[in-house]
């Protein structure tokens, strides 16, 4: 002890950073080594952690389950009305974003949008009666995602609506989008006023015949290499997807041109694509669907096939652990706001979009889209150092979606919950964020993290599994 | 003496390589600095360069010119005829890229694109018979620039041919540019066969109609927000043109369909722009030249208005110097050529599309483009190190042009021949690489620079005038 004493002292802190100040204030060098006990030191997380962090079996299985996600080829088969084409999608039934949520606990966007649905099917005559119909238990609710279908934002789907059908051409399996109704005043963000269903009326009566017509011509697109051109060209593929809405214009142009479909009306389609520059959204998220579904169900893998919010709750599902969600409460988004919204208007995290993460797009893949930091918030620089970071959590790197900017490397992608309960690291998700009152809107964008409990009771359940 | 013998040596060497490596053969540090007197050590080079690279004079006068291309607002006016629009273009005349040239030294690609040009006026039966007639001087030919045009590579306008009309609605002055064919097999690289001369002449008869009604209906396109905007996405404006065609036909798709052109014929020429990813470039260079024609003629300013290559010489003209050609051999240009072809049979650095270096794109703003590497060779990072490059022989940066790699800075531009002479750094050019003879077309792209002799002769003039 008297050598310790007498000489200088210079000292590595990991951790609280109480010690550290004490021995800065005493005057000696002090390193400090940002570090948490992972999972915040929960017993059963970090036992679970210490079992498979390093098994052998959860490598292998997250092998099968990567390789099949990376296999996967997701081709843009056609568009039909969710009753006939979404499996499971009887009358009545609304489908959601996120894990599942009762009406009664839903956010007031989705319930907004929910209203909206019930108007627009005709379910109710006014907002009153559709929130009697809801609350009297007569409207059947149930996750996209349990229904091979994905969402923006609210997610709502309900029976009329005409719907992106996504085939995997490698194992066979679909997965189904509503078609994207533009920004602000929208059904997804929560707003139901006339303009919003007159305008998803027309979408169902002309928007979706015209683009069908002209999908039959044009014939099935790959989605895969459309999305890694549009990497190329400054997407990300969550809230930016400016170039792959104008690839997939491109492709569709001719072929509704040389259609049946009336001049005028192939004006009005193409006009409302040309418009929209988040059209290739709601497409680009039923390939990330189709993608990660290949990879569920591999017994022991700690690979992530869900993300998903429902504006109350944040949930995954893992695929070693099948259809089980693991949830958290949803955080609240920074980001900027549109001109008048603040912080205090946003509701929670939502929407099913944050698939496109965990496919290892969006926030994943935002060094490829260091402009989106004029809409989101941020500087190029954290654009990169975003998906660097995500990494540390990946199970891989996928080569069919390659960065310029990171000298054309792949994605990181698969999301692996022993890393991320290990390294602390979250999940990053470029998002939009809607008013939290119903029936307003999108108030702004920006970023969040997937809450870390999600993880840890993931990582709990996959290690009682094994 | 004796102290700096005694001592331990460390040797600074600027310059000539061989003293260093004998202080480095004698074992002895030395540290290398890459230095060589500015213009080679031409004596009346230098001198221009002393007495003007401080002068408060032509500071000023760059202000003057560099205000004047940044207040510029090219605007896309419309499509007409070029013996119509083109002021001064009589008939039997041919335009060509690059400085005067006569017919006899013009380049193989240059003269395969005067013979298909002659043979789709009508002017001739057969390549004999155009050959014929240019030899006996019954072709007028003049540069593209000195009739308000610019045209890529071989930069061939006939009378007969549709041009763009691009105008500048700050200052009133016009460009003109054809429209592009496309790659591989086309004119402007020297291919003269039917099907190359089949479809110009459909470009004539059936695509600059449809484009015309529908611009028309469109109404003038603002193109400094759309190359704005495609800098966002990946393009450099010179050899990647993709995202800012994609953003022209979203402006025109609805324009055309609404139109009174019949539906296969819109089909046919929307179909047209959406297989050329190339198609922006002629409209984008005209653009480049309405902007700096604008910075013409400022006495005493060291900007360079327009850098151009004739297959044969490389020609710079400086705002202070007026319409003087300063000319050096053309470079032969380095780059990824297509299957089956190599360096051998590159023809040499030709076409008006420098004009886009000129204008502060192309190499100037590859960072804003780091998967172009992939098509004229080079990494990402070389695209980030050649935009940081030309800052250093640049007059200022273009603030409507920014690069979000680079903290949205705006790309360097108005280059200043001062700096150039001063620093040795030649403007970087990203450009196609035509195949040597005539008749074959493109064989690759790839990156080369300015030759520095331009730039010194540009000096001396200017420093004569002043």
């Amino acid at each position: 002890m008297s050598s310790l004493i007498d000489r200088e002292l210079a000292v590595v802190n990991v951790g609280l950073d109480a010690f550290a100040d004490a021995v800065a204030a005493a005057g000696a060098p002090v390193v400090r080594v940002q570090w948490s006990p992972p999972a915040d030191g929960d017993p059963e997380a970090v036992a679970a952690l210490a079992r498979l962090v390093a098994d052998p079996a959860v490598e292998a299985a997250n092998r099968t389950a990567f390789a099949a996600y990376l296999e996967a080829e997701p081709v843009l088969e056609g568009i039909a009305l969710a009753r006939e084409a979404i499996p499971g999608m009887t009358e009545r039934t609304i489908l959601h974003s996120g894990p599942p949520v009762a009406w009664k606990d839903m956010a007031g966007p989705m319930q907004g949008a929910v209203i909206g649905a019930a108007l627009l099917e005709g379910w109710a005559a006014d907002e009153a009666g559709a929130r009697a119909l809801a609350g009297r238990g007569e409207i059947r609710f149930a996750p996209c995602h349990h229904h091979d279908a994905v969402g923006p934002m609210a997610g709502i789907v309900c029976p009329s609506m005409p719907v992106w059908v996504v085939r995997n051409a490698r194992h066979g399996n679909r997965a189904y989008s509503t078609l994207n109704e533009g920004l602000g005043k929208v059904l997804r963000y929560g707003a139901n006023s006339p303009e919003v269903l007159d305008r998803l009326r027309w979408m169902a009566d002309k928007l979706a015949p015209a683009l069908a017509a002209g999908l039959a011509r044009t014939g099935p697109i790959e989605l895969k290499p459309l999305i890694g051109r549009a990497l190329h060209m400054g997407d990300e593929m969550h809230n930016r997807n400016v170039a792959a809405t104008g690839l997939l214009l491109k492709r569709l142009v001719a072929g509704v041109l040389r259609s049946a479909i009336p001049a005028h009306e192939a004006a009005a389609a193409l006009e409302f694509v040309v418009g929209n520059d988040f059209f290739f959204l709601n497409p680009g998220m039923a390939a990330c669907k189709c993608m990660l579904d290949a990879a569920r169900g591999v017994p022991g893998s700690s690979m992530v096939t869900t993300m998903a919010r429902n504006g109350v709750e944040f949930g995954i599902r893992v695929s070693g652990t099948g259809d089980a969600w693991f949830t958290a409460p949803a955080p609240v988004v920074d980001g900027l706001f549109f001109s008048g919204f603040t912080r205090a208007d946003a509701a929670r995290d939502i929407g099913d979009s944050a698939i496109t993460e965990t496919a290892g797009l969006g926030g994943f893949a935002m060094a490829a889209a260091p402009a989106i930091v004029q809409f989101v918030g941020g500087t190029p620089e954290l654009a990169l150092a975003n998906t660097l970071e995500m990494r540390h959590v990946t199970v891989g790197r996928n080569p069919a979606f390659t960065i310029p900017q990171l000298g054309f490397a792949g994605t990181p992608a698969g999301i692996d919950v022993r890393k991320v309960v290990d390294t602390g690291i979250r999940p990053v998700i470029n998002t939009g964020i809607a008013h939290r009152a119903p029936g307003v809107g999108q108030v702004g964008a920006g970023l969040t993290r997937a809450p870390a409990a999600c993880f840890a009771k993931a990582l709990v359940a996959l290690a009682r599994a094994a």
